[in-house]
């Protein structure tokens, strides 16, 4: 009976994982390949796609199917029942939410993300500022459909990271805000660097080469993923042995095409390290958005920033962009990759205030869901937070408060992730250090595949098998901390900045 | 009442196109993009969205709409009524078999396809023997359940190009077969072009350049679709505003890139022709394989291969590939690339020898589907078919019986539709001609869009709204005939060959 119940369940599982296997391809067609005309037929098929998966989600045989497994849930294996609390939570999220609300919410999102793309060209908050207020008061009435305990704003975070709470991250946050404005205020005295060089011309092409040549070094496998050309870069997984990564060649600006293919192929190699058994259930892939993060920005910044990786690299670059880089040394080329300097759009934002960023958004995003800023204000409240932070107000909106997509597509709660990511690279890097001693010198001698092994036996191949409280606890010993970020910053930017 | 059922039915056209429609787009990636170890998950994937599509076509409500529908089928608008017909002519086809034989029919050829690869490769006929036979009395079995009156042939041939029958196509075939043998054996008499040409270095990344100049010149709108690269080049349309071409450029073959992409193009303008109103209904796109096929093949052939388009262009071809063509007349090239040579295999067969392929495998499709033949006999029959046509005999199965792809998947009665497609080639061509008394003059200008303009205005647009048989009477006043392409060998042979 209940080995019945498990077979009807990975049934469904694995059907719906191939609705999002299609739509993971439309969607990255659309991103990559697709030609200017097809735009609106693609919105029809990704329309009936998602339509047809909501509806295997919600649907009756997987409201019966959990029914039954929560019956027996503790004779349960292991994938099964990981499974099915993964499937639970995410049903209790909307379950109770009447459909036509959920509907209504697809269509205001969708609509929104369109006059946020108009608002953000014609520097023009007030035209978006209606759908953003409804936005975040349908966040709200969704939360207050479910029996969910604490603050409405930890529902949110919960569901990128999971138990992440405001009263983790708030301390964690100060902690890491102070040390880091602390840090900031004595790079601002040094001497800065020239970061000039980084916006000579520098072939597409000739990027495009490099960047597959360390993506392959790394340990990225072509044979099962590709590299494309986009506008705003990500990375996907198709399928089984389909995780594709794509990125952007600018001509005038090093940083954009290598450092974003590193940052993809982080992830990518997550993706493709996760164990092909657990496909066709919703724990193939990464556990959390943090997690996930913390691969793509370990192999971005810890790796892909450091001297050693560029001992070993910096004499290819050259020979690849001798006009570029022939003049330059690599002393002056790695501290013109690790420039700090705060400024105002977060995804060009370096290393270290780049969690500065982060957290202007989650107190507003906290503000916001509390009720206790108004949707109206909200430019003024960023122009204070980006002040008291990073010491820069923005020239306009469209600079400031508009910058970002995620709020039009209803994504409250996901930008920590992305300072979640920068602290447990940091974390899981020391365990690393102290695990391989020889680290830094297989690294200059460009031996890098030690590492992706290493996470792939702590992190990869489990998928959604460990939460990521579990992973953090299991790897490091300790629970989520900001020390090991705030260790790693004062060894960078110390010597570099050549700081007292 | 009638008017819900018309949107009923139009939402579930809509439906089933939005399936097609991710079907396209996960087999055009497969065939041009995806890594290789994603093809188990894309088989996957594609069983899943193909199985749905299959129950929306054969589910109770297609069914229920179909039957409300012919009740008021003369109150319908054309769009609708024209679509009904399709839908039911289609489930006509399979409705009254039982869904374990589709199913167990789906399974067969999904191996056969793999079983025939290996079979070719090894030259092993026996292998794919068993399947092949069990291929044939399935089609006869399906075609058994319908109350189809004449030859079960002539069901198999009406799947592709509707109304076609044997009694049509036999003395047609019969007379193009003489007059072609006839030629042939004048032309195997004549001075021989040199080819070899064709056969020097020809950059890949030039091929391409020049493919799409080519394909913008024919008016291929390249905002509605894409070049790309692949192994067997097809064209597939994903769905509204989005055409794609394929093809292969063989460094060391002229004729495989452009003429491909010509005859792909031809197809892509076809299905960019069509009315974007039917778009979400069975007729939004080419009405018959064999109309798509003249298309391909006019722009392919009669206007590719043609002397004014090479008066155009075969001066910018030099330019291109300066150390292949610079010391080559265009006459001369012009002779090459039109050479004739009775050959083993149909896709590198000429003009004049291509639709010679099709009656061999014409003649044994009617034998094997009415039972005069065994499938063991098909090699035997097969190089004594080649000899009497074509006067050639392989040197092996994988270069005679077992070289399409065609008869493992099932799909018999294709093979006539590329004759047709040259039949009625020609047959538009001489109206072209006659409607557009400076049709050849614009040719050598390169002012090639009047032609596309013809063709969208009298086929392109209607999409499936005409059966092949209407356009053909409609636009030439005559049925098929052999007569028009007979005179276009006549009038391309004679002087090229000299023949008298």
């Amino acid at each position: 009976m209940a080995q019945n119940h498990i077979q009807e369940f990975r049934a469904l599982l694995q059907k719906i994982s191939d609705y999002d296997s299609a739509i993971a391809l439309l969607s990255w067609d659309s991103r990559t390949k697709l030609p200017k005309k097809g735009v609106e037929g693609r919105a029809q098929v990704l329309s009936t796609l998602a339509g047809e998966r909501f509806r295997l989600l919600l649907g009756e045989p997987m409201e019966q199917i959990l029914e039954a497994l929560a019956d027996s849930e503790s004779s349960l294996d292991e994938v099964t029942r990981r499974s099915f609390w993964r499937m639970r939570k995410q049903l209790e999220r909307i379950k109770r939410v009447p459909i036509d609300r959920l509907e209504a919410f697809a269509r205001l999102t969708s609509k929104a993300e369109a006059v946020w793309v108009d608002a953000r060209e014609a520097n023009d908050f007030a035209s978006f500022a209606p759908y953003l207020t409804e936005i975040v008061e349908m966040k709200r009435e969704f939360i207050a459909y479910r029996d969910w305990k604490g603050p409405a704003y930890d529902a949110l975070l919960d569901e990128y990271e999971p138990d992440l709470t405001m009263a983790t991250l708030d301390p964690l946050f100060a902690k890491l805000r102070g040390e880091t404005l602390r840090l900031l205020d004595q790079i601002r005295e040094a001497k800065q660097p020239d970061t000039s060089i980084l916006e000579r011309f520098y072939d597409p092409q000739k990027q495009r080469a490099f960047s597959l040549t360390i993506l392959e070094k790394i340990g990225y496998d072509l044979q099962a993923g590709r590299l494309d050309e986009t506008a705003h870069p990500f990375q996907t997984t198709i399928s089984l042995g389909d995780a594709r990564v794509t990125t952007r060649y600018l001509p005038y600006f090093f940083n954009s095409a290598i450092f974003g293919t590193i940052h993809e192929g982080g992830h990518a190699l997550y993706e493709q390290g996760v164990d092909p058994a657990l496909f066709g259930t919703p724990l193939f892939g990464g556990t959390s958005m943090g997690i996930h993060e913390s691969q793509s920005r370990f192999f971005e910044n810890i790796l892909g920033r450091s001297m050693p990786f560029w001992e070993r690299f910096y004499g290819d670059l050259q020979v690849v962009f001798p006009d570029a880089l022939g003049d330059t040394t690599r002393d002056a080329f790695y501290a013109a990759i690790n420039a700090v300097k705060p400024s105002l759009i977060r995804v060009e934002a370096d290393e270290l205030t780049y969690n500065l960023h982060i957290m202007v958004r989650y107190e507003i995003e906290k503000a916001s869901i509390s009720g206790d800023a108004r949707v109206t204000d909200l430019p003024e409240l960023w122009n204070a937070q980006m002040k008291e932070y990073l010491g820069v107000v923005p020239d306009s909106d469209a600079n400031g408060v508009l910058q970002d997509v995620h709020w039009s597509g209803g994504d409250f709660g996901y930008f920590p992730s992305y300072a979640l990511g920068n602290l447990y690279s940091a974390q899981f890097a020391e365990k690393l250090e102290e695990e391989m001693p020889n680290l830094w010198d297989d690294v200059r001698r460009g031996e890098l595949m030690p590492i992706r092994e290493w996470f792939r036996e702590r992190i990869h191949r489990f998928g959604g098998l460990r939460e990521p409280g579990e992973l953090v606890q299991d790897i490091t010993g300790q629970p989520l901390k900001a020390d090991a970020l705030i260790r790693y910053f004062e060894k960078k930017y110390v010597p570099l900045y050549r700081l007292s």
